[in-house]
């Protein structure tokens, strides 16, 4: 029995977490649960895994929730402090780091710092403090799991070869709604066209993310923290059709791969059950059905997210940090309408722009990058990309 | 620095194996040469590669290449006995397996006996005594490497997984040049047509089973074997490009795939150097550039050798060693153009039906079983193919 820990458990990768518990009853078991402020769907999770602690954001929702679980034996947590309790619960063997965005961090080294395997699903861990993380992980002796579909592909297939015979890691991109969009059209999009994404059903900033092509970018750079390579040899590959999720090519040529039907449970049960393989967890992939596969180049012309990614990495420190915050806020104001598509891209060059990357020593440095670039990325938006009358 | 035993060394696996070993000198040195009469080539590689021990199939040739040899250190032997010899020299740490046919059967058996490793690229070793040869490399712990691309593919993809979460593996096939020919357009095939196959360049009885599928069903018989799964659990999916080398499918719904240029420099090095890699080996695979990927069934109504591979394990015994022996039988014949493209098929299925399935408990059970089965075939040739008037 496998005693889990999940961090975001009413968003898309929670929920599939917990429908993987649900299926393998006898091998998980959930100790702790965190969630934002989503009550009601929280209060039914508690009904059904008994978690023996909880915790939501605001405090306000913790008595709403205490209240509704007055009859039940679980204690109800709220704020940072509420996170880190649940990510470090005493029972738990590996915790789910399911938090989107910067607000991850804190538990997910919580967790580390008390021990625990982590199954990576937030991207902003790796991406802010990746080297931190790391080196705070093979201090401790600690796991990490990748949940994201890509890097659990890559995981998977480096079990094929030695690091040293390593080439490249391939990262396939589904290439988002817009992928054969001209430039000028791509200035006309709206959120509600971003949102459509051809294979992955997923939360609506991760959504906007591989329309801009920056959730690759951000991948890039959580691939150079889990696996230890340069970006120079982590390359990026436009495959429509979503099977193959990743590749390693090696050396003597080979490169192995894989592949699956688009689904989140495949790699969440991997990351939870490793190096076990569960049965029937995801839907079986019918290549012959399929039929076709096709691959091309990354335009980061009319993509630039991505190149702007594998620049964050060569300037480095606290320079992916800024990358992603700023992102992050642009994401925030295009779905508001507020800004146009072309905007996230200029807004977040301007942010780096503007900044001079520092080395990320503790949490502290990088939630101070995240929080610079916020509000740089913020000023940036009232004063250059509106004032300029994009959208204004 | 790793001693090699080469079986077949003026064939079309062996000339790349021995490119392989002049690429790495510091890491592979050849012992030992058998091949069959073509003295002016295998002259050039015993002056190449200096080995100690060589043999060829007749004395006379034997004779020749002693004459032109007289300078060099080399102790030349030949027919089986010599065979047998520069499997099992005593220097040798594996020994290359690419005679093709059931004469690779004893040298090989030679070499298991002498605790030698395999690269194996003969089919029919363990086509024809597949259960009695891995029982003895079991016995005494020699490891057989595959170097076929689809079964090196298998080996690598089996990396990713434990043994017992494999749902199947799945070999993939070219299809060959007739694909996608109408089956009263099969009847016609010109021996000529037959030999382009679209993706390899390979010997020209392999070819052949290319075309009609038997090699993709021989491929079948020995991953069975080599990697003790039911063929229940082994499926062939056509794949016209042939980058993807074969798959294994786990339980729970990933697949993990081996891609590469078709070039069996790779399996070979891979065979060779395992666990390593050798920088270099194969061209590098551009997907970009490839493009596209195709899938399909493969149809057993048009190419019936597939699924009569499947029903010789559903017999067992020795007939598979008797599908293969017809199947030499019938190639030669096709190859000389005495018979039709469909009375290969014909020719094996009548020689199934002919026999009554043994066990085959020692390696002669499989040469009686082989030798039945090439009378059988060639009576069944003279007296119903060729007697039906199919080319008479």
């Amino acid at each position: 029995m496998k005693n889990i820990s999940l961090l975001g458990s009413t968003g898309s990768i929670g929920q599939s977490t917990l429908s993987v518990v649900e299926k393998f009853p006898d091998r998980f078991r959930v100790v702790s649960l965190a969630a934002g402020n989503n009550v009601d769907l929280l209060e039914s999770q508690i009904r059904r895994f008994r978690p023996a602690l909880v915790s939501v954001i605001d405090p306000s929702s913790a008595e709403k929730l205490k209240l509704r679980c007055a009859d039940l034996n679980v204690r109800i947590f709220s704020g940072v402090e509420g996170m880190i309790r649940v990510a470090a619960a005493e029972e738990a063997h590996i915790t789910v780091s399911a938090i989107v965005g910067t607000a991850g961090l804190v538990p997910t080294m919580a967790a580390i710092s008390a021990g625990k395997d982590i199954a990576l699903a937030n991207k902003e861990v790796l991406v802010t403090a990746g080297e931190l993380v790391m080196a705070q992980c093979r201090s401790l002796g600690v796991k990490i799991f990748p949940v994201d579909s890509e890097h659990s592909a890559i995981f998977q297939c480096l079990h094929a070869g030695a690091d040293r015979d390593i080439r490249r890691l391939i990262l396939t991109a589904s290439g988002g709604p817009f992928r054969s969009y001209a430039a000028k059209d791509l200035a006309r999009v709206t959120p509600g066209q971003a949102l459509k994404h051809p294979n992955w059903s997923m939360g609506r900033k991760i959504t906007i993310d591989s329309a801009t092509l920056m959730n690759k970018g951000l991948e890039v750079i959580e691939a150079r923290w889990l696996f230890d390579i340069t970006h120079g040899k982590i390359k990026v590959l436009v495959h429509p059709q979503s099977i193959i999720h990743s590749m390693v090519e090696y050396q003597d040529g080979a490169i192995v791969a894989q592949l699956g039907m688009p689904d989140m449970k495949g790699p969440i049960a991997y990351a939870l059950s490793y190096p076990e393989r569960l049965e029937g967890v995801s839907p079986a992939l019918d290549l012959a059905s399929v039929g076709t596969l096709t691959f091309e180049e990354p335009d980061t012309d009319r993509f630039p997210c991505l190149a702007y990614a594998y620049k964050s990495l060569e300037a480095g420190g606290s320079m992916p940090a800024v990358l992603s915050a700023a992102n992050e806020v642009a994401v925030k104001y295009f779905l508001d309408e507020k800004i146009g598509y072309p905007d996230i891209a200029r807004t977040i060059i301007r942010t780096m722009d503007a900044h001079t990357p520092y080395p990320i020593k503790n949490v502290d440095d990088a939630l101070k990058a995240d929080l610079w670039a916020r509000q740089e990325a913020e000023r940036i938006i009232r004063y250059q990309v509106q004032g300029q009358g994009t959208r204004a």
